[in-house]
């Protein structure tokens, strides 16, 4: 299966971007994760993109706050598939970062999530994987119905709530 | 190759869908489009996510306006990757269509692309797919190639516009 | 006298929409209250709205937070008054649920309250069925006025406060 | 049947709110329409608002732009479910006539619907006062099946615009 | 001297608005202060504004939060000046009671101050009253110059932090 | 009587602020007009607003977009009233504008009127001026009636109009 | 002199960004203008930064709308000052241009003038350089005078606009 | 070297400042600070502002928050670059000092970074310094070589860390 890359603009990200990172390895979905910054390390983030297809990366979820241009850098310099996380980590609520990763120009686009939408990234990208992974499909299949009955039973634990009201 | 499944809201969105449409036939991606609607046919809209995967689907686009929902309750139905666009049609200006098709719930993910960005979702359908067609990823590659060219072809001509100022 | 449905996305909407639970109980008005949600268990809630009116149900409350689709959704299955209570659980003060819940297409209306406003989405349920339980319009009118007369005793309180000062 | 009130700030909302006016009538829902402002005429509109149960009303509709208060101030004078229309009408897009209108305090709600939402405002109308009109609630489902058949027929004629492209 | 008049919508807006009345005590400006709700008790708000002029007062200051109506309904029953001042107390941090409180339509002003801004209106309302009572904008000439020589203490205190970082 | 300061920081904004100038010489309220900038003239604003009181000015009404500091640079040279009148004259439609006029801090106030609130401006120097001159009290209350009459008589005039639909 | 450059994202930005490069011209600095993409030739970018210091210039100008990367990439592979222009080339007003320019992360700053702020880009510029061209300062200052001397006499005009009204 | 001038509005915006001084003195750039106020002591912001050049400063640095005008002031003062730091210390979360900072009129530019971006401000100012001072200039590069060399290590680091999860 193809690797799922999990980038960091800043090591204050892992927090929250753990949670990407375990939900891919609970699934076997092989993951390597990093801290690259669009604007300090420019260099290396380039290069981490343009070789991913190469070296056996299928998508890469990359987790920026503020002015996030971690996506749309990475965007930049591959035709693999980009996720974006905007971070809330600003005296704006993840507002900035909401329209510096989804805003992007004709030509680069970037799959952007909700703010901290960590998990969701992780599913995203392994809902990528899966089209042409129908083992990895199933799983998916299975927990999107795992959802389904914790929903039905957190009904059902309502019931009791309600009539103690 | 699987298909790509491109839903709008109503038929105004398709003089801006339609850009969506003709990327994938230029690349040669087999395309189907429909208007289903989150709130008027819901039925309809659910059961197509619900079988497109079976129905040969790889990925969705979905586009709506206003109180956007049409991308989140495909998504509901389906583990494909479904992709949101965000239609300016509205007062707001789109904003908000933006946060209620980006700001989806864990579980639940919308890979958002700009508003109105039409093109950007076609590219990352196409994206998406090529993660397992190397062939398409190749188109993919060298468009990229040719759009920094054509930057690099308005650098020059800009050239002699600044000589004439 | 018709029933209130009381629809929450998450059980962890509860500790708010319970004080709407608690309102329709304290005025004699059957309520019923579940967790559904629009895009994990669209099927129950689809299901639940369709045959609402059938079941004795005269006006759906359905509170949702971020991308907040559920009291949509619940709309496009039902011609009953759904009343949508954005929560503010999410990083953007609930402005994103705002605009999800309000901005609602032509032709599927939703009777929106404030961010967080369960009490009064509940009040305006009981409104709605007031128009044709005259019953219920008296009680609804009576706490009206006991709500100006405790503005009036706070005003009165207030001169205390003022002469201390 | 009750009557709906379709109450405008100013002659100038005429133009979006005699959707609503006309939607009522097609449907044979006795209206009402006045021009009142919260801040000129305060009286008449108090006035209005306090009578206006004992006067045949059942539902009232308010139609104002920028600091949009009428919906707010006739719902202080009345138990009667008060919907409000924010209009755009404003150097803002209307987003200070729907904070205006929907962040109403405890005890006194409005059902906002979107902002210049006219046509919902009239059919939230019908579906409120359809609680107690088996007939309008017949009508109203007639309405939302011929609202399907619709999108159905334009899916059917995109396949030949697709086709076309 | 005329009197000012605070008015708060709810007495939660008290441990702010108390600011506001001990400016005007300190001053010898006299003070009168009462909670009235624009929705709960409109008539006792309107009647009040109605008759404040042959009362004695000169200026009215009206604290609102939410969609924060109060300072409009007063000054829709007066020709007196009328200070809002829009209060945070709401999930969306006061951005909801500024638009509701300044956007006022042609021929019913409100004089808005800042988010919570207590002791602004206060001090308004003293320039309002000076206009016509020099010795009033003397105190006021007086104060202003404290203000300035306490800016100029701060930046000589400053002077030694410097030094000891 | 006072006269009344009609300040701009721009000849741009004379066609929207010609009407508060023209709604104070209806009234017989003397008034003068300048365009002084905060940041192009600001010695010129300065000694302005320092001496207006003792130049016989009762209010200084201000006019600027954008980053609008004219009112508030002009509250800071001055004890009497200022009113600040945010310009739309920008792409955020005014928004930047009301900020940069409402937010002032503790000390100097500025009462703000809407976007482009011109007339609204002028109406708040009359009320301010008034407050001290009760012929000028009475022309605002027989213009208030006026106003009111107006209404009733569109509403009136719409009776027709809803007979036509 | 050390150089100006003004660098675009995109072709469309030079009828606004035109007025930067005249302005500079006409005040003798010597200018050289390129379209660069922070997304399509990335390398291209980060070349032009890093070599623009050895290359004789001292100043960075970079326009780019939506979600605004390009000051910021430019800013990441130099220590020249950077300034960047928000272009209002978007749906959201250039707002999302604003903050993807502005909130940028410790380290790593842009200097940031209003949205499609071309000619104070441009004046920015040459305050940085004329920090050690005493020349070049005199000229500004002699700009700044000439200003000044056009906010006088627009004043001086607008008094017979005033008698004519 | 020419001095760097931190100007703040009021010392409550020290403890975030300090930063920015701290940084200059850091890197041997001479530097002072002052509280002075747009609005307080305009006098004195203006007098500073205006002589700065001659004094010896090459550049300013000015924080403000709520209606943040003392950047904008001193500029209208002076032809130096002038640095502007909207502070966060506001109900808005620092959107109103943004806008009120950045958004300057044509002819008076603020170098806007971000929202209580202090170190970012005293970064700007020393590359602005570095333009004519060459060893500034290398401090510079070191210190964006060292702090590219921490993303690496942090990089390194969380290697560790993914491997715990």
């Amino acid at each position: 299966m193809k690797k799922v890359a999990v980038i960091m603009g800043s090591d204050s990200d892992f927090p929250v971007m753990k949670n990407a990172v375990q939900a891919l390895k609970e699934k076997g979905v092989p993951v390597e994760a990093h801290v690259f910054s669009a604007h300090r390390t420019p260099k290396q983030a380039g290069e981490f993109a343009a070789s991913a297809r190469e070296n056996g990366f299928g998508v890469i979820i990359a987790a920026a706050g503020k002015a996030a241009h971690l996506a749309g850098v990475l965007a930049g310099h591959t035709t693999l598939p980009v996720i974006g996380v905007p971070m809330k980590a600003s005296v704006l609520d993840g507002m900035d970062a909401l329209l510096a990763t989804v805003q992007m120009p004709k030509g680069v686009p970037v799959a952007t999530v909700a703010i901290d939408g960590a998990d969701n990234a992780a599913l995203l990208a392994m809902q990528i994987l899966a089209v042409s992974e129908p083992e990895l499909a199933n799983r998916l299949e299975e927990e999107k119905r795992r959802m389904a009955q914790q929903v039905l039973e957190k009904d059902e634990k309502l019931q009791a709530q309600i009539l103690a009201l």
